[in-house]
């Protein structure tokens, strides 16, 4: 907990599983279920279900600052043309005040934790810090195979990520970031295997999200990505893979064997036009199989909400088959799965877990009537439904208020701003 | 406008289309942009956009009292085990209570006006007088092909449409709703077309919903849906067609030729995995496309910023083309293109227009940054962003509080509640 303050919370009167009791809460965990000792805090759940937070387990957080920033553009125009020549001039306190805007979106929408890959890791460490949500904190990971670039940011990274370790509180755990395939060698994927195992630490990295990827891997390699990787020793179960549109029954198998924990990106998928992920299939090969939202350029929000509503609808739509991806199945993707894929004792209200519960207020009409609570999250809420939102023991948010909120907006928002001004837009970059 | 009180409204500091300027609202119109007169209420627009309400083009409102009662089900099934056991026992007054729970949810997430089609049309009425908000309203037509059905529906339709007729507000307006083709026969579809023409009203039908009903059509009709109903004469421009999913290039063709209006459901049809309706031919076809949210059974909400996201993302994943749909189209679709489909003087925001207007707060974090205020209402915010909604003239939400509406979830609740438990699941009604 390092410098944060111990103390206890009491949750009165609110709705758990179905039924009015309170949940006692001391230092970063869940002390009770139905006691009601006396706490530093008492909350008056009445009218509110308490449920565990989300886990957003794929995001760039900063790239908040380029919400709307480029949409409805064909994925590598997108890149070129916007998001590339952005990033290139961003700084550490420019990833601070995205991080910061991120975090403030995610607590206002019940996320209680999240995986973010990104570049300026000390900025994200120092806005999650500040905002006391949960983290699995990644710097981005690319050496274009070029060896210089290679061994300077293998250097860069193992500093990076021991600090971190070292410093942090216990609500955020570095990773590794190797970004994908088709921008990092196959001696940087295994330095990060590597690196992984000496300092038991997970891994976060873009897998076979579009078409194109499988194409060039099997060109390049004489392989698929997947068999690929497992020839060069890169899964294993530290390893958290975003997207995996494009994996056949063999790639299922083989991820499935090496435990490779699974985080599925609709609205992203959607909006980029980049493939469906076969969930059905990979739930049956026995995946774990989580959610994510993707970085705001390319959803263009962080509510988790939203994202497990377009991942059981895509699901329906795709596959031609309404049951596909029920409620439940989609609920258990945004929670339980997602402290499976990240490690943590969380993901349930339970005594012993850790303390990371959202209160969600029933008074609203997306939630009226309650013939089914996780039918009315999954299909009908969106985030502003949340209440109140307690991570690692803290309150984040409560009668949905957060602390600065207007100031984070406001720096934000002349961040992004300053950033687009400034930015030329490259055309002769396109199809290059 | 009938007993509803005339006054004026001034709308001060408030963003339209990019700057500062003010709104003055004369009765049920837009009297001026830019003006500051003295106004009977005056608004306080600083970190607001004003934009035009939404416009539900498809809904069945009190089907809210079902949200979330079945889920992840086959659709015959869904409709045979769960939905038609529950309608058959509505009543009128259940009726007003659902649709008072559906205008409460659409005016809190800035829709401002709905064409629904429903059953105890008078329950349906009084709820819509009662909230405020303008709509177009049909009884829904069925005669299962039943003469003598047919003969007392058309007797009770028109006493009901043209009671609303004549003793409506100037917010309602009455229109025909026949169900589909294949719950009703030829010549009710040419009763309804007759009738309509005869008193001036729209037509609400379902056209082409499922691959199933165009297969049935061609075997019974040896033609396809829109080639039959423009041989029987049931085409014009008074027709509002939901869904539409199974539409060739001559269909098109047909449906722009008779100037059919189109109302596109893009998140019923995923959950019910019903098909993909062809947005981009349709457009090039010259057909006006707007968009509907369907009933609450079936999306599960009515909350059409999020009608937009699934219709722009779903265009864009089912046809592989990131480009297809932009924001501007899908806004369009929610706004103006409802307007014309159901030929309201409204939709923009000008002089002379229906007074029909929601501000939305622009100081949230889904919102930020301001790069492109389109891309964020269509790809990032949901209803919750809306602070204010004028509809008529007269204020229905100011900082987020509609009049009742703890009373208004509370009794929908209660109905809800009593017809779930009431229901019997008729297992040997499934494939009937």
């Amino acid at each position: 907990m390092g410098q944060e303050v111990k103390m206890s919370i009491l949750i009165k009167n609110v709705l758990l599983d179905g039924r009015e009791t309170s949940i006692y809460i001391e230092e970063n965990s869940i002390a009770g279920i139905g006691e009601n000792s006396d706490a530093d805090e008492t909350i008056d759940g009445r009218g509110m279900a308490a449920l565990p937070g989300m886990i957003n387990t794929h995001s760039h957080a900063a790239m908040s600052l380029f919400r709307g920033y480029g949409d409805d553009m064909k994925l590598h125009e997108w890149l070129e043309k916007r998001i590339w020549p952005i990033e290139d001039r961003l700084t550490e306190e420019d990833v601070y005040w995205g991080t910061k805007l991120a975090c403030l979106e995610m607590i206002k929408s019940g996320t209680v934790c999240f995986n973010d890959m990104y570049w300026h890791l000390p900025g994200t460490v120092r806005a999650v810090e500040e905002m006391g949500i949960r983290a699995v904190l990644s710097p981005a990971f690319i050496d274009n195979f070029d060896e210089e670039r290679r061994e300077k940011t293998i250097k860069e990274h193992t500093k990076l990520l021991r600090d971190v370790k070292s410093n942090s509180s216990g609500r955020i755990t570095p990773a590794l970031g190797p970004h994908a395939l088709y921008t990092v060698s196959r001696e940087g994927l295994q330095w990060c295997r590597e690196f992984a195992d000496e300092e038991d630490l997970l891994i976060h990295f873009h897998l076979a999200e579009t078409e194109q990827e499988n194409k060039d891997c099997l060109k390049k390699n004489g392989k698929r990505p997947v068999e690929y990787l497992e020839d060069i020793g890169f899964l294993s179960e530290r390893l958290v893979a975003a997207h995996c549109n494009w994996l056949n029954k063999k790639d299922m198998k083989i991820l499935a064997e090496h435990g490779v924990k699974i985080t599925h990106n609709p609205t992203s998928n959607m909006k980029l036009s980049t493939g469906v992920m076969p969930y059905p299939e990979m739930r049956n090969a026995g995946l774990t199989v989580s959610l994510g939202t993707d970085g705001c350029a390319s959803n263009n929000n962080l509510d988790m909400f939203e994202e497990m509503k377009f991942a059981a609808l895509l699901q329906k739509s795709a596959g031609n088959d309404p049951t596909a991806m029920p409620a439940q199945e989609a609920w258990e993707a945004a929670t339980i799965n997602g402290a499976r894929a990240l490690g943590l004792n969380s993901g349930r209200i339970e005594e012993g877990m850790l303390a990371d519960i959202m209160l969600v207020n029933l008074r609203i009409p997306a939630l009226t009537p309650n013939h089914n609570l996780i039918s009315n999250l999954v299909y009908s809420a969106n985030g502003s439904c949340v209440d109140t939102v307690i991570c690692n023991g803290r309150i984040l948010m409560h009668g949905r208020k957060v602390k600065d909120e207007d100031r984070i907006m406001e720096k934000a928002n002349e961040v992004a701003m300053r950033l687009a001004q400034d930015n030329v837009f490259i055309s002769d970059r396109t199809n290059s």
